[in-house]
């Protein structure tokens, strides 16, 4: 009873949401602060009668307020239903292996194998540097290939890649491939590649509000590019579904752009309690990446990530392990609040 | 820059959803009246920090509610970002040409061919029979397929396929390939087939709440049938988007199922009011499909599709009109509010 493409399929498996216990959760990178409490107000006043209405299939006023807040005009922006849609429509519309493989790092979001199974598209994985970087001469060097793509901070490493790195990139990667920098972390300190979209037609910048903006609850991500390319992806939004950003959300996601101060205030702090939790997991023996992002990768000589993750969940914290030779002793940390940090500094000094 | 399978796509237009001024809206098939008052209570005492979490990626708490209302267990139950991604997801999980054509009316839901673009499917459009209805032996006769879909009522003609005919089809059909029955419209007037899922491993019914519950707003579709194919839908969603519902819109769904005599008098409303237009239209020269869903399809001697939907936006009334020879002398009509119909009516008998 199944197409033939299904038999293809090898699912992404997000990180766990157990309903069994409350745990300090520092396993899928959400904020542990509140979204702007100018979305509670609009909540509370919302009158509901207007969800018999469908919503914009455009998204005009969330693509102008994402074009204001970044300098850019609406038709350089796509809203999709979280970011793991907008990758997807971006992989169906730019990547085809018939031009050559896709390039990503060996380490890096385990979503982008899915969706080249999805639309069956070859992928090349480049290796990282020996320190974990990304290193965009090995992406040069990869041969012949339909596009590249990688998260900036990578995702699960933490590590930022300077945008003169990706400037160079774009200098010298032929220009009928696209770039994919998906900056789902870039406000934890990284500066965003979106300042590049008017010089290279072939740069998309990919962004979720469900990291810096606490509200992975809305499920709401975008992307910036040249016309073309947006244009491309509302094409295939059009043959996939009209609708794919609900009311609520949509004007959700304009609160939380019109509250910058909030905001900016909510990532310092994050920065700060990863600073902290960086300094002091490191005094007590473990090795941690340098993190850009809201969460640190970590591990400790003669531990495997699985053990750290076992012993930890136990304890009440979850966090997150890949059982990927090469970073199967690691585990990803989620900042939390300073309080979750204190616990979580606590018992990993008492387990391993 | 784009893939060879950007090529292949002509979206799906959506009826319009214009800024400029005020309509009687009557051309994408909302529901006039506003969803149950219980969803505003809810979204007024809504605790806005729970949008820092991502929403249950399994919807268990929805998929439960919704195996109470019909009688099924959860595990026959899939839901989606509005029923045509789940619509969508199924294309991807069921339909395969390698098979044969997949079958479908030849005037439907004209997203069909759409998604058969966006996963190169072959399709064959069976014809209706000469009364506009869908007719099961031409689709028996229709020769190799990979599967069958159909609304039902069907759209936009409105006109229903009796139980009778859909398990006739079922009990002659290769149960190697699945049937999918589109219910958006259901409960405007027919007996939904969810009752033969146990029975036929290879049916799947898919349902919204966009039409009867008043919610288009926030985009929630189900699919209903056996757990093979429940699965194979998560496997498809699992590989696209780990959280394709949001939590606001998972929650306001549960809160519209708990609360059926609401939505029953709603529903009643809209099929006295579409016994009225019907009998009012038909008394000044139109003639109008009998219909079962909450819009009729209506033409009048001498006018194309597109000039009556002219003139009326004029009017400030928008219906909608397909190109389409064979129906491009129709006009889908929704069923507004008692006042819009009357107002419609008037305006119909002074330009037609």
């Amino acid at each position: 009873m199944f197409s033939s493409r299904l038999k293809n399929l090898v699912p992404y498996v997000p990180g766990e949401q157990p309903q069994d216990r409350k745990y300090i959760k520092l396993n899928t990178n959400e904020n542990p602060y509140p979204p702007t409490p100018r979305i509670g107000q609009f909540l509370n006043r919302f009158d509901a009668e207007r969800l018999r209405l469908y919503p914009d299939p455009l998204f005009l006023s969330l693509r102008e307020k994402i074009a204001g807040r970044y300098g850019i005009t609406k038709d350089q922006v796509f809203v999709g239903n979280g970011s793991d849609e907008v990758l997807a429509f971006s992989f169906y519309a730019f990547f085809d292996s018939e031009k050559g493989n896709l390039l990503f790092p060996e380490f890096t979001y385990s979503f982008y194998p899915v969706y080249c199974d999805l639309f069956d598209i070859s992928y090349t994985k480049v290796p990282l540097a020996h320190d974990f970087n990304i290193d965009i001469a090995k992406i040069m060097d990869a041969g012949k290939s339909c596009g590249a793509i990688f998260p900036n901070p990578n995702a699960p490493t933490g590590m930022l890649l300077p945008l003169e790195h990706i400037k160079s990139l774009l200098a010298g990667y032929d220009e009928n491939n696209v770039v994919l920098v998906d900056e789902a972390y870039i406000d934890f300190g990284g500066e965003s590649a979106v300042s590049l979209i008017d010089q290279y037609k072939n740069l998309i910048v990919v962004r979720t509000l469900s990291k810096s903006m606490s509200l992975a609850g809305i499920r709401i991500g975008f992307a910036m590019g040249n016309p073309g390319l947006i244009q491309a992806l509302f094409a295939v939004k059009d043959s996939f579904n009209s609708y794919p950003a609900n009311v609520l959300s949509q004007e959700i996601a304009q609160i939380a752009f019109s509250d910058a101060d909030y905001y900016n205030a909510v990532v310092e702090k994050i920065i700060n309690t990863r600073t902290v939790l960086s300094k002091e997991l490191k005094q007590i023996g473990w090795d941690v990446l340098p993190s850009s992002a809201n969460f640190v990768f970590a591990r400790k000589t003669g531990f495997k990530g699985k053990e750290i993750y076992l012993k930890l969940k136990e304890r009440g914290i979850l966090v997150r392990h890949f059982s990927t030779p090469g970073i199967d002793e690691f585990v990803r940390i989620t900042i939390g609040t300073d309080q979750d940090t204190t616990v979580l500094v606590k018992e990993m000094q008492s387990c391993f």
